[in-house]
């Protein structure tokens, strides 16, 4: 038995309220356990500069903690007038996650940015902030697709990730922070709906591992993914029928 | 009748979560209208350098939004590498605000962190981060007491914060943002529950204003923050009889 | 009798030097009792962005205190990296203040750079930059006048600033800094010749204040700022004459 | 044949000159093909505030590239004022993986700064910065070995990196930056002499990729890092033979 | 005849007001034509990291204009969050030449810190700045003389600077602004009352120049630094007698 | 005997690698004695701001040091998040000895950039910065020259530094780290071929000196200059004949 009751190959419960935020073209707040996240997508009509005039558009992340997150009360990065390692890693992933499933084409020249906030930390932080940016993403690309902004409708694949490891030598899925803090080895996976990898992280800074142990996290992973993403089918209901469709509009 | 179906001299709906974050001393979830702040209150065992040795204690304060809380994407602070003039005066304001009712030397060598961060912005930000901070303050002080960490208790009197304006010619109490934009001249007042001013903060960058339109407006303005106090102590309940009783305790 | 002599409702002693810097379309060095300040007004052919093509002018300040203007060294800003809020919010003040008497439609797609660079600091200083100020904005306005710049002269009133506060039980005006760091009320008031409020900030950190005190405080600064704009008005001469006037020009 | 004239399963020419630098512990200059690192290794007789008073030891790296490193100029950071977060990224990683070969114990008290500067980048500036990394630490150890620093020798296994990847459907190894910018799917992996993984981190940015693809694109990586970890024990002689012995010494 | 009426070997007019500052140890407002600057020298009684325990002073110092010291309004670092080349550059300079000539073990362990304000630049405001603060640093050593707070008294020499150069091809002395901007060659030199140099620094970036047009321009620099040293004595008085001598106090 | 065997008039060994890195336009690898900087010249098609439409080319240098370039590791700029005064001076130095010998209307809107990273510092770094660099320069410039890009050859003389000091009473040239640390004197040198000066800079922070030494020093400069320009011309062979001839081309 887990430190919050839970079997090692069963998730925390999730929520999501759609639309908690009354500017953004999507928005959630995502709770998984204790870990809370809101998170916004924001359309801007413009690139980046390196995008400039190749019809195509572009996703970018940013990720924060407000300093009281976590147990013990975080510096600010605005305060401290840098962004810390930790939060740039977090942020490429999440924008990388959500550009994967996205046909940046088919889009167009609009850039999509996501915000990630986490307002309580507990384990999961990132793989939370993907499952729940996924949603707010849903939310502002059906808000074009409304406006009939594209032809082809953009997203391809659900994303979701979930984080494993191994903790006093039992495989654990959707560590917690007290799991995370003792694991010897802690991976985060990103898959799509058709069972692809987008994102492989696993790093045993405490002990290297071996193959069959990274083998069997993997499937463990797989399961806990296929879980959130039915979890978010449920929340989007008749709003994720065009995902993957590919079909051309109009 | 105002663009949100108040009366003049009527406040916006406030709602307060208590214990809304499960590591901060004290902490809520404040409502006004559409404006939503998070507040954390946190214990910190010692104090800035200027105060070391003296006995005494302090409060400070650090305010933020999170770039979708507005209408318009705002560049996050931690990106733009400082901290914007307005959001200085912010949180001096409030730092202040609360500081002014506190007893610091019966807090004694502690410095209590008040984090203010907006996640829905729709005016009266710092006023309502006033309301709200005070309540996560009391929380965290009560849970000093709880320890028997002081010997009189540290808080004198209630605070609590409101905005007045002239908007089109009409004198408002709680001007939400677009009352707000269109302000000619724009209060915001704080006060204890003993009818004392804090702070008079009234700007008429637009037009100046008479000595009548500014007792006019400060008389709005206590009307708001008398109304706001009794919702205060509706959501503290029995955890305000110490407040203002000097008395010492043990 | 006050430290330097002085009765309660006594300004300090204003000298005010004009055209004290010889690049600068206005420039003076004013002095408030030991309080130094220069004010420099610099026109500039554009406006910030978000002005561009409205066909409105506009007025930015800048604060600053040399090192060793004050009692112990001050650490510079530009060796922290970052200005600090006291600056910040001074900046902003002397900003408004200005903006506030003058019609932006008047000036046109002009910036005017207010820059108050404290020499020597023995409180007021940033009273006594609003009053310095308003005269190196009115020679930067005429010497625009004179090359027939405008239609409608852009200056409607006098700006001028005191401060107030209660010290040791007392009310007094203008107080120099040894008072001021004693003072348990503290108020900066900024009026025009109307007798018209900008600005009112008054502050009971360490005590909140009733209503009568803030009302006899109110009056007193009214004795001080009608004194200080009888002494723009001496030093301005005849080149005061088209403030107000609002006639159109040629 | 690839763009180089190497067949898939190959790595590229790799050159280690070791004692490249007079001043530091350890230091070499690594060659991988046309990619080249200078990487050094410094002792500091202290650790990081958070492990004060612990007996352990600490390994901290920093990445960075000279400006024409690469094709294009880059600029540096330094005048960016900022880290970016590909940098951050890479010297955790490196950071990291280091450290997972070290008993801090062992070490006891120490901090080695390892720097990876590199002075010419053509893909696998990770890779080649963690084998070179490795080699500089391996020197650094050893002077404190003779020295008799320590009782039990610090260092456990071996580390060694390559990259591997998808390009236009080959799977390849140690990818260079011409067939790294055109990768559909790219993967780091880092592994000890005893074949555990220390980390894994595989991206499919442009394509989602399936368990098998994973699969034959770590077995092809295995490969690799078995001929670089041959490379190094080839280099370091007779100075690799304490390694993983964990024998007290003395 | 030069833009100004002087003849080439001939300096501009040199003003200094002693004492212009009530908090500093030592200050000054030094003029030179145009060229105004405030100098002002502060005790401070410790020494940086680098000297602690060795019983040897430190002398520092920092340089700035303000925004309107030139023609045209020149961003603040502060703002700019920068310090530019060309003030670090001067700086350096300036705190190297006082330091020249100060026994900094009889100094024993304080810091000056000597900050040097341009509120008006009309060239030269380097070798103003030296020549003032050189003023500023006796009277702040001479405070600490009135305190017995040393054995010998710790300035061996006065020092003095000036700027020559070469423009249109004639060789001329203490060049303001415009000459500046036109010189082929330009030299700061920097002198003890002992005719022996302490800084030459000699740039020929437009053109390469002659080890003869070198020399004449030292012997014409030569001059004018007597003539600025004679000044110096002139307005310190009595209060240089000590200088030089190494006699012990007491 | 200096205490690298060599004589007071002798420089150290210097070597070359021209094309030391495959991307840059120029690019040498210089070593004199221990010092080893990596010099490159990347050539961009545009230029600053301030010569937008002029016709003139540009050239900027960026120095910086590995933090193991010395015997005890230095943080890094990017680290730090500013350029320490000790750079900024270096660079400009560096930038303006180039720009003295090149023909900026002969080069064209073109911007040379100059990159000196010092890889090993022994004393002189500066000077072998501009040493090498000048090579790097060479071959960039000749790139363009390749492509016909301009008229007239714009390189118009070599360019050569040297350090000489006064160590323990004896003239020295080009002083290693531990004989720099120790110099009472210390003086760097820019000439060109043609016995010129384009910079000479002398300090005599610990002791003032008097014209006899310092023209002793220049002499010995000189001698040393000739020797490095000979290095030069034997590196250049053919590559070189185009300085200096100002002859149209084509």
């Amino acid at each position: 038995m887990r430190i919050d009751g839970r079997k090692n190959e069963q998730i925390r419960q999730v929520n999501i309220i759609r639309n908690y935020n009354k500017y953004a073209e999507g928005s959630v707040l995502i709770e998984s356990g204790n870990t809370r996240v809101i998170c916004t997508a924001s359309i801007e009509d413009k690139v980046p500069i390196f995008l400039k005039g190749k019809g195509e558009g572009w996703i970018t992340c940013e990720y924060s903690m407000i300093p009281r997150a976590t147990q013990i009360r975080k510096i600010r990065d605005a305060v401290r007038g840098k962004i810390d390692g930790r939060t740039m890693e977090i942020q490429r992933l999440i924008g990388r996650s959500l550009r994967s499933v996205v046909d940046m084409k088919a889009l167009g020249e609009k850039t999509i940015w996501i915000d990630c906030d986490v307002i309580q930390a507990d384990g999961g932080t990132r793989t939370t902030s993907i499952t729940g940016a996924f949603i707010a993403l849903v939310d502002a690309v059906n808000s074009l697709h409304k406006k009939k902004s594209f032809k082809v409708y953009p997203i391809r694949n659900f994303v979701s990730a979930i984080s494993v490891g191994i903790v006093n030598g039992d495989k654990m899925l959707d560590l917690c922070y007290q799991e995370d803090s003792n694991a010897s080895v802690d991976m985060n996976i990103v898959m799509t709906d058709e069972e692809e990898y987008i994102e492989i992280q696993g790093t045993g800074e405490k002990n290297p591992f071996s193959k069959k142990d990274f083998n069997e996290l993997l499937e463990l992973a797989e399961k806990g993914i296929k879980n959130v993403i039915s979890i978010q089918k449920g929340v989007l209901k008749n709003d994720c029928l065009w995902i993957g469709t590919g079909e051309e509009i109009g």
